[in-house]
Formats: structure tokens, C-alpha cells, sequence
């Protein structure tokens, strides 16, 4: 188990194992039924006192993430994740715990496909809304008039046309880059990764938004990063918070998602893009400006992109291809100039030299053609209908001391319950109707914030959603009147 | 520039940084007429003497690698690359020359995409092999009749039944493992790079044979691994050499390629395997069996893989689909078991979320089918045949100066030239004649090899590989001509 102790993090000793077992637990990688280092062993490889480790393993006891049984040992004993690793030969496989990993965390993994039927916990969009049709037919055209397509590695950097292709719907965008400046990716996710892997070290400092998206913490806990936080408000990332932090630290990588900011749909406004570029650029930082959906705009048009106003090489702008197209393909692009670009490239190499060249290939025509301008319309049309679904089910049902934020575009809302009620224990109540969401805690890096939760209604349709909300709806109804009746204890 | 300097290491630090510098201009991460640190500041961030780093910088000098220009600094100065970076706004980005990176080498992707016209550089196969006309026909069945497969995410460990495919076809190859002990990755690249972030961090020791295939060495160098390398001879690692190793140090992980290594063709024998198995045992090591063509032999069927003889999970088995089937659709497997399996599982979420549903679905049919056999059966033939050209061709045309391994199986040969010509040097000349091969020293993690070149014969024609080669020979021909008659310094 990989614990990283941060010395001179604002947060304790204790609570910092206490968090790190969690997101170890949340993340699978310590099962049910598994038993955590003995106080000695791990307060010898923390290099921390006695006391340090048994505080953090009386809370988690207290709050029933692990048993501690006289004699043998303390052993994990949540039910969130309602399935254990039952294979057999394991135990065969026992020297393998003493083998360190460098994976602090992997929460997002948990909650990305779930069997439960309405699926609520990760933004992706229904299918039914994906231009599967055309698609398919340009496929069977392109392979059919060059079959050696399959056959052939493309280059690391991309293929040429698309990465045309994309320089031109980013001009559109309002996003200024050069062809030769893009560099296609799998996914976003990749992308992230790619900037964490080549600029990001141990103690190397990155802000993030609090709450931002998990799997950007996954990444950025797994090289080590000394990470620091800055609220959401409604105009995006408090930009005076961030000014102080970098007056202090001075953050080598900034993430951020103004646009419809994941998961809370914050838009930052036009003054606080331009805020943050000055900051970045007077301390030399990078910026990852993460947009996986700005085109998804319900009401008017976001602000310009942070890109836009880059004169110097400070933003790497990330734009997903997989959710708002084709996720089979799994493409998204990353643009960013200079040495940094070049960089970026030389470890894409190191990491997969190259994404498929077919799917690269598949998704061109439809980019460069109207259809995209259309596409992308539909999709706003539609996640607007669902949109309004939600938040008018919500204002008819939800109990009154639940709150939540309008999205302006995007794919989720952000709910806000009451500080008693922790999200996850929520998350194992609503499983059981077979609904699913994602619980706030994940979202955070390093805050213990346990009463929010994400809901995204762009993958389920209309009905699935009403259904879905409703009883959501009545779950936090029941769980409130009953608090309220006995005033018990906050067992949740 | 990224640096890294091991302390424990048995080369001198100056040889280090010189390394270093290198590999920085081999990978195109300094380009020519970029300005190197000075003494002083470099020094000073690696915590050396300044006499350390003058010798470092005299030796590239008198190499003529860099150019001191008095009171201005020392810039690149090698001719190799063949491309200046012209882009012309680059001076707005000099802020980004301060900004570190954990970057020390991309060797490969300088010879993974070029331009000259007979390509012997990289192990890809000729696309003429390669199933192009019975994939196309899949995609197109498959497309239609699921039309959703490019709007969908697959589960991040790979499509089942692609898992199931390659469980039943690496049974085949007698490589035990289960579907649920699958995990699909972007090519086997991919797969080693997932070993690494997960278990290589700092300090870490890592074996490696040497030569070995570059892009291991890339991604183990970036984890900043403590690399120590053990010699391959005709039956595949030095095992007496590596026990010696381990019982001195005791490496995490122990990277091979057991059978057809990559670069020398060498098989590893039986006896050796379960030796290194029983290494890995006895000092609870990970042994990463990296297998990218063992089904590519040419006389007789090599031993069974070190996977096969694993009872207690030590081997992470990677095999490659990508080269020897569909380049277009860069798809890998990892088997392993137990924890490592589990943490190896987390880790691909974080890096991409899962590779493309689409390609992986689109292989399926084929591997299934009795066409698979027939088509390794066919490679066999066809890379014999190139095989045997290029061995008569060298027979009848090289010096007798140079030697080579007569490789049994795989996409390589792998040439020794007389030590006084460094395969660098030799590569700028053989490319004015629109022809490129792998220069040994991308090979070479720590030793300075220069004097060895890897051809691939599978990716050209007969006709280009015949030309190829014959120019090849006769380049090398007239510079130990003219060697001899002059007796000249050996300016190469």
C-alpha cells in the first residue's frame, strides 16, 4: 500500500492516512476482508510516531471503514464496494502486498461502469444522441478505399488530417492553435497524464479547483504532487484565493475547467480567465485548461477560452473528443507550443507511440463537414431538455434542505445535501433501486467533504432520468423525515 | 533538461551527465544551436563539482556533439537530427526552458516515423502481410450490425471478449491465464509503461538486458529508475551474471524478451528461464516477459514462456498485437495475477480510462478464427524468405570486418561493425541515400555501444530490402577501404 505523507501540508499527519486508506479503499485497491500494516510496521515506513497511525486507525474504526480484531489484526470491513476479490489463489500471491506501488489513488475507476441500470455517476452521453450512423458509413467507405489503413502506424503526434481537421473546429471554438501544434491523445484522461508525467514530481506543487474532476486527481496524487485547492464559486475558481496560494507556493501546474466546470458547471468568468493568465504568467506556471464540453452551452455562449488570450506558451488547453462524439474511439487533442510542446510529444512516445490510427481516421470526415456544427446544436438541444427535467423534478420533489446549481451547459449538477448526510453511505442505499451516482468525496483532493454528490443526466433518457431523480427524491425525503421523527443519531 | 545522476551508480558522474546530454540531442529534446546550461548553473542544480561537469561538456565538445562559443555558452551543434526547429515564435516561450521536466529520453520516436524511402529502422511488417482486406470486411459486419460500438465505453479492463480471444489464443501458445487475469493495453508499449508507473519509482532497480528494445529503456529511465543491465549472449540473458546482480542488489522488476530479443534475435533457453524464474522467486522480484513475436519462428518452435512456468504470480506477461496483426489498431494484452493484476487494473484507469471499444472489438472475429493460425503461418513463411535474402546478400557483400547473429525467429538482425565506427556517425550517411536502420546505441541503457545497427527485414519488399541492403554493404565497404588505405583517424 503506497501512503505519501506530506510534511508540510496544512492537513495532519493522521488525517492524511486516514484520507489516504479511504481513497485506497474507495478505489478498490484495498478490498474487504484485507488487513491493513500493523501500527508498527506502517509508523516505521511513515517514519511517523505510534500515535500518529493509531489515531488514524481509531477514526477509520469509529466511522466503520476497518475492524480491528484483538489479536490478529485490523482488517478492512466497508460494504461499499459490494464485491470481493474471491479468486482463489490468491494467497499464492501473498508476497505481492510487500511489492510498493506509486498508486495512491484510482477512485474514478470505481465508479465509471457500474452494472446498475440508471446510471447517473459518470458523464457520458446517452449513445442514442451519438452520430453512430454516419459514422458507421464513413468507416465502411474509408477502410474499403484504403484497407491498409489498419496496417499502419500513424505518427505519434497524430494524423495530419485530423489534427487539421481539429485546428479548424477549434478556430470555431474560438481556441488558436496550428496543426502543428496538436497532439491527439486517448482521451482527455490521457492528456492529463501526459502534462502530469512529463512536469509534475514528487513535491512539485499543482492547484487544483475544489471540487474539480477525480480522475485529474488520480493522476496528479499518482506523481506525487503537493496538491492545494482553491473553491469553486459560481464565477469559476476564486482567482483571489488562487493570487494568495501563488504569492506563498509558487504552483508549477494550474488545472482548471472554466468552462461548465466539472462537477459543479461553474462558467468563469471572461475577468478571472484573464486574472489567471497574468498570475501563471508572472510566476512562470503552466496552466492545463481542461475543456471536455464547452460547446454544450444551454443558454448564451461561454466566455473565449484562457488559450485564446495565451501569448506566451503558458496554457495547455485539452479538448475530449470520446464524450461528445464517438467514445468508442476515444480521442481527444492537446495543444500547447514551444518546449513544452515538444516535450509533451517526445513522452507521448514514451507512452503508447501513438494512438490507433483508425480511430483517428474514423472520426475526420465527420469533423470537417457541417454535420459537426449540427451534431453539436442537437446535443445542446437535447442535454437542455434533460436539463430542465432534472432541476423541474428537483424543485417539485427534492426535500428542502437539498441544494444545487443551475448548469449552464455541460453534462452534470452538483447537489449539495445536508452535512449529516455522507454521499457514500447514500451511493449503498441507492444501488439497492439500481441507480447510481458519483459521490462528492471523490472530487475533492484533499478536503473532507462528504455531502455532495454529481449527477449526470445526459446518458440516461428521459424516462430512466424521471425515474431515477424521483427516487433519489424520495430517498433523501425518507432518510430527512426520519432524522427529523427520532432525531437519531447521524448514522449516515 | 531533465538530469538525473545516480549516485550508486558504477559510472563516473561526468560519464553520466555526458549520457545524459546525448540522449537529450538522440531524442530530439536539444535541438541543434540550443543552448546548453553553463557550467556553474549545472553544477549547482546536480550538486557536482564544476571540474565534474567540464569534463562532461569537454568530452561532447571534442565529440562534436556541442560548441563552445567564448562568452556566449556551449550550443548543439550535431548534424543528426537533419531538422532545425524553425518555429519562429519560440522566443516568446524561452520561459519554458526553465521549467523542469521528468524527461531524460525518447530515443525511439526518432526512428519510429521516417521519411527515407528504405526503411529498415523500426520492426514493423510490410502492410502487404498484413490481413488488411479480411479486417475491413469484420469492421464492416460488425459496424452495422452494432452501430452503438462507437458510442460506448468499454470496460476499462477491455472488452470481454476480446479477454476471452486472447485467453483461448495464448492458450494456444502455451501461455496459461484467465480472461479475468486480462488486461487490454495500447500496444505493448503501453504495457510496459503501465509496470512502470505503477511499481518503478526513484531509486528502484531495474534489470534490463543489454541491448534491449529502446522503448523499455525510455519509460524505465523516466520513472527514474536505477537501471543495471545484463549481457545476452546466443541462449538469451546472462543468468550467471544476473544472479550476481541480485544477490548484490535486489531488483523490483526484471525486464526481458525471452524469445527473438529485441535487438540480437536471441531465444533464451529453457533452462535459463527457469533459472530467472527462480531468481525472481528467491528475491521477490517481478519479472516483466515481454513477447512480441515469439509465434514468428523459423525453424523450429521456441521454448515455452517463463509465464508458463509461474506458479506464484512473478511474471507480468505482455504480448503485442499491434505489429504482427493490425498496426492500425495498437492493441496489447498484460496478463498477471493477484495484487499486481488488481493495482496494475487501477493504474490503466488512470492513464486513459480504457482503450478504444473499437479496435479492440474490431480484431476479435479474426483472432478467433482458424485465420489467425493460417496468417502466423503465412508470416513465418514470408519473414523467412526476406530473413534468408538479407543473410546472402550480407554473406556475399559485407566486410569481413562486420559480423551478425542469424536471428530464428522475430523482425530483427542485429550487426556488430569494427568498434572505430560508430553506427551514429554511419546512419547520417546511409540516409542520404534514402535509407535508415536503429542505431545500437538507442539500444544501450547505461554501456556506450555505438559500434552495433539493428536492421528490421519486415517491414520492406524484396526488392527495397535487396537494395537496401546491398547499398548498406557497400557503404560499409568503402569506408574500411579507405580506412585501410589511409589509415586515417577515425573520424567516424
Amino acid at each position: 500500500m503506497h501512503i505519501e505523507i506530506q510534511r508540510k501540508a496544512e492537513i495532519s499527519l493522521s488525517k492524511q492516512i486516514y484520507q489516504c486508506i479511504i481513497d485506497h479503499i474507495r478505489s478498490g485497491l484495498l478490498q474487504e476482508g484485507e488487513q491493513l500494516p500493523s501500527v508498527r510496521e506502517l509508523s516505521k515506513q511513515l517514519g511517523v510516531s505510534l500515535v500518529t497511525v493509531v489515531k488514524a486507525y481509531n477514526k477509520l474504526e469509529k466511522e466503520n471503514f476497518v475492524e480491528s480484531i484483538q489479536g490478529r489484526g485490523t482488517f478492512v470491513t466497508t460494504e461499499m464496494q459490494g464485491k470481493v476479490d474471491t479468486e482463489q489463489d490468491m494467497l499464492s500471491f501473498n508476497w505481492q502486498l510487500s511489492v510498493q506501488d506509486y498508486l495512491p489513488r484510482s477512485q474514478f475507476s470505481q465508479f465509471h461502469y457500474v452494472p446498475e441500470k440508471i446510471h447517473l455517476s459518470s458523464s457520458m452521453i446517452d449513445p442514442g444522441l451519438l452520430p453512430n450512423r454516419y459514422l458507421e458509413r464513413e468507416i465502411n467507405q474509408m477502410i474499403s478505399e484504403n484497407p491498409k489503413l489498419l496496417s499502419q502506424y500513424g505518427p505519434i503526434q497524430g494524423d495530419e488530417q485530423l489534427r487539421f481537421a481539429m485546428y479548424e473546429y477549434l478556430k470555431g471554438l474560438e481556441v488558436p492553435t496550428k496543426p502543428e501544434n496538436i497532439l491527439v491523445t486517448s482521451g482527455s484522461q490521457q492528456g492529463i497524464d501526459l502534462v502530469a508525467r512529463t512536469f509534475v514530481g514528487p513535491g512539485d506543487v499543482v492547484v487544483m479547483e475544489a471540487p474539480t474532476y477525480p480522475g485529474a486527481i488520480d493522476v496528479f496524487r499518482g506523481r506525487g504532487a503537493t496538491i492545494l485547492t482553491v473553491p469553486v464559486d459560481n464565477d469559476g475558481m476564486r482567482v483571489d484565493i488562487l493570487q494568495n496560494l501563488c504569492d506563498k507556493y509558487k504552483p508549477k501546474v494550474i488545472y482548471t475547467i472554466p468552462t461548465f466546470h466539472n462537477p459543479t458547471g461553474a462558467v468563469m468568468t471572461l475577468k478571472r480567465r484573464k486574472q489567471i493568465l497574468n498570475i501563471a504568467q508572472s510566476i512562470q506556471s503552466i496552466i492545463i485548461e481542461d475543456d471536455p464540453y464547452s460547446e454544450i452551452y444551454f443558454d448564451k455562449k461561454p466566455p473565449v477560452s484562457i488559450k485564446s488570450l495565451d501569448e506566451y506558451g503558458h496554457v495547455i488547453y485539452l479538448k475530449g473528443l470520446s464524450k461528445t462524439l464517438a467514445p468508442g474511439c476515444r480521442i481527444g487533442i492537446l495543444a500547447a507550443s514551444g518546449s513544452i510542446f515538444k516535450r509533451l510529444l517526445a513522452a507521448k512516445s514514451n507512452i503508447d507511440l501513438g494512438s490507433p490510427l483508425l480511430t483517428q481516421k474514423v472520426i475526420v470526415p465527420f469533423i470537417k463537414s457541417r454535420k459537426m456544427k449540427d451534431h453539436t446544436k442537437k446535443l445542446r438541444t437535447a442535454l437542455k431538455v434533460r436539463r430542465d427535467l432534472v432541476l423541474s423534478i428537483l424543485s417539485e420533489n427534492a426535500p428542502s434542505e437539498i441544494s444545487w446549481i443551475i448548469p449552464k451547459g455541460g453534462l452534470n449538477l452538483w447537489i449539495t445535501l445536508p452535512s449529516w448526510i455522507d454521499s457514500n453511505h447514500l451511493l449503498v442505499k441507492v444501488k439497492k433501486q439500481e441507480l447510481t451516482f458519483l459521490p462528492g468525496s471523490a472530487c475533492y483532493a484533499v478536503e473532507h467533504e462528504n455531502h455532495h454528490l454529481r449527477l449526470s443526466y445526459s446518458y440516461m433518457n428521459e424516462q430512466l432520468l424521471h425515474r431515477g431523480i424521483t427516487i433519489l427524491c424520495e430517498i433523501l425525503q425518507s432518510e430527512i423525515s426520519l432524522k427529523k421523527e427520532h432525531n437519531h443519531p447521524p448514522y449516515f
